[in-house]
């Protein structure tokens, strides 16, 4: 029998996800009608991005789930109107990405690479930066993405601390949780990296307070969310010297407003919400899979807990 | 019986080492006399840096090798007074060191990092780079430097091709050798990594004529020594495109004097020869290996081959 596929994102990305879409769904056995528009009621699945204009999910009355091709969630938990499962993305290739651009920012920060950047003026100054064993980082967010992070810098010799909700126990790291592990987490954090979903309970975990027990001129890395961070805390964190240096990828408003303070902050690096996409390719296996299971009458995978909101 | 060491390096490297020395030297069990003056005729070892004052070897009759602090020896392989064993260091730390500054440079170009520090001026202008498998890294030079520098690289999704003299076997990258091979190297090298010693066979590898059998806009890196580049054929390629961007750890003369067109061209980063250094406390307990192993009657390790000037 035929099902019914409705891919609710903008038109660029269903022109760089239909033929992926439709490789991975023959792959997967599945006779798929994939589509932009249906009649509501005949939709079987709907591959979800949070941006679409599809908010009310009330019409949807046969959808077996919707699979978001993100992998944050917080713009579409909260929808009261949907009331099947919520798949978010875990992808392959996402992972990767963000894996490259964690463990490219650690070492632009531990070898102060700004630092020779800045210095292609003719003069010969050396500092040879402490190994990474020297260097100590934190993960906050033990999850897909915080747990690979995690594992390529332990690879690389940093000595790595990760937090998480539940107690976690990831080979190569140390483990901590609740907020005794927090402390603990930030009080070692030479560098600080931000994996958190955005919840109401992580919300401005980075404050005055928080920012406060970090070792003097430490630096903070969010490929998370943008409101993980009390943006007021951290630039008066970074004015007083507590916090060396803070790049950002992701904001409260994005794009990030041309006269919001971090643009033109010697400390903040900005980068336009790039640290890592989903990969057609790989996502496309992993919608296809969710669809082969609700066929076949199993769970689904990375179905999203909407009481927790991640 | 008392083992003489001579320290022949600065008074700055003298204060750094003593004491790393002492406790490696005590814990190998081995009774030194270890100063920095000795009448030549006394000593058994000599701890070396080829920017020593001590360039004539003959009075030092009794010595049995020369251990040197660091990795290249390009400045003392030749010194036809030395007739005894001169060994090279192979130091942890120091391998260490290289394969973070390596992996960070590397991060650095495949995520294009220079462009987001560039752009700190409100406009968000995304960019995703490709994954790190679908950027390629030749490393020439498979040595203690080099094949640390491909496994990590590999480890962190690269596909990785290196190139030595005599063919290798290392797992995670494919190997090369030979003339065929270097041309087979270089024309994948999206990123080129110069890890080879410098000797009359390796000067001047990267030329006018190897330069261009890289892919357009290549990256290449630097860390091991000036000469291994043919500079004017660089900045030609530079200039041409043919090359997008060189990041420079060591030169022809250092400090690099201030008015090297390196340090100005725009797509050109100099750093001071910081891509990594000897280690005290990991080089000493090298040092002290190879006394311990002169004084048992066993081969010393990190012996160079005088007729292939590495
Ligand atoms: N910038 C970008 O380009 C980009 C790209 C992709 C994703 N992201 C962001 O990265 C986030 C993480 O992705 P993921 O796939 O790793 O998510 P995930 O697998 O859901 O992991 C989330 C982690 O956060 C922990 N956590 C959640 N609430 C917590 C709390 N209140 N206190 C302590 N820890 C808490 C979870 O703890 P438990 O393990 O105990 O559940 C888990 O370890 C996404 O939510 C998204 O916002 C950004
Ligand atoms: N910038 C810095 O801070 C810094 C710090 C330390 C070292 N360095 C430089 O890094 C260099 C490499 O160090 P290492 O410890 O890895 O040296 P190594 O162990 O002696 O390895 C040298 C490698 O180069 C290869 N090689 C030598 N001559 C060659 C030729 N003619 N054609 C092709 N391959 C050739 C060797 O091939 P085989 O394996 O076949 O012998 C070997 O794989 C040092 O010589 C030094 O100049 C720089």
């Amino acid at each position: 029998m035929t099902v019914n596929i409705l891919f609710s994102d903008s038109p660029e990305r269903w022109a760089t996800y239909e033929m992926p879409l439709r490789r991975a769904l023959t792959k997967a056995g599945i006779e798929a009608d994939l589509r932009t528009d249906f009649a509501p009621e005949d939709v079987d699945y709907i591959v979800y991005a949070p941006s679409s204009p599809l908010q009310d999910f009330t019409p949807y009355t046969r959808a077996k789930a919707v699979l978001n091709l993100w992998a944050g969630v917080e713009n579409v938990v909260g929808n009261e109107t949907l009331k099947i499962p919520l798949a978010r993305m875990v992808d392959d290739g996402l992972t990767r990405g963000m894996v490259e651009w964690v463990a490219g920012h650690v070492l632009r920060h531990h070898l102060n690479i700004d630092f020779a950047l800045n210095r292609q003026d003719g003069t010969w100054t050396r500092h040879v930066p402490p190994l990474a064993r020297d260097r100590r980082v934190t993960i906050l967010g033990l999850g897909e993405l915080g747990r690979a992070c995690g594992q390529a810098l332990a690879g690389l010799g940093f000595p790595v601390t990760g937090w998480s909700r539940s107690q976690k126990d990831v080979p190569g790291m140390t483990c901590l949780s609740g907020d005794a592990g927090l402390k603990q987490a930030l009080a070692r954090a030479d560098i600080a990296v931000l994996l958190l979903p955005q919840t109401p309970e992580t919300e401005n975990v980075l404050n005055a307070e928080t920012l406060a027990l970090m070792p003097k001129g430490a630096v903070i890395i969010n490929p998370g969310r943008g409101p993980l961070i009390d943006d007021a805390a951290l630039l008066a964190a970074l004015d007083s010297g507590q916090i060396g240096h803070a790049t950002l990828d992701v904001f409260r408003v994005e794009p990030l407003p041309a006269d919001h303070p971090y643009w033109a902050h010697p400390h903040v690096t900005v980068t336009p919400h790039i640290a890592s996409e989903t990969r057609p390719d790989t996502a496309a296996e992993v919608v296809a899979e969710n669809v082969r299971r609700g066929e076949a009458g199993l769970p689904f995978v990375h179905v999203v807990d909407r009481k927790l909101g991640y």
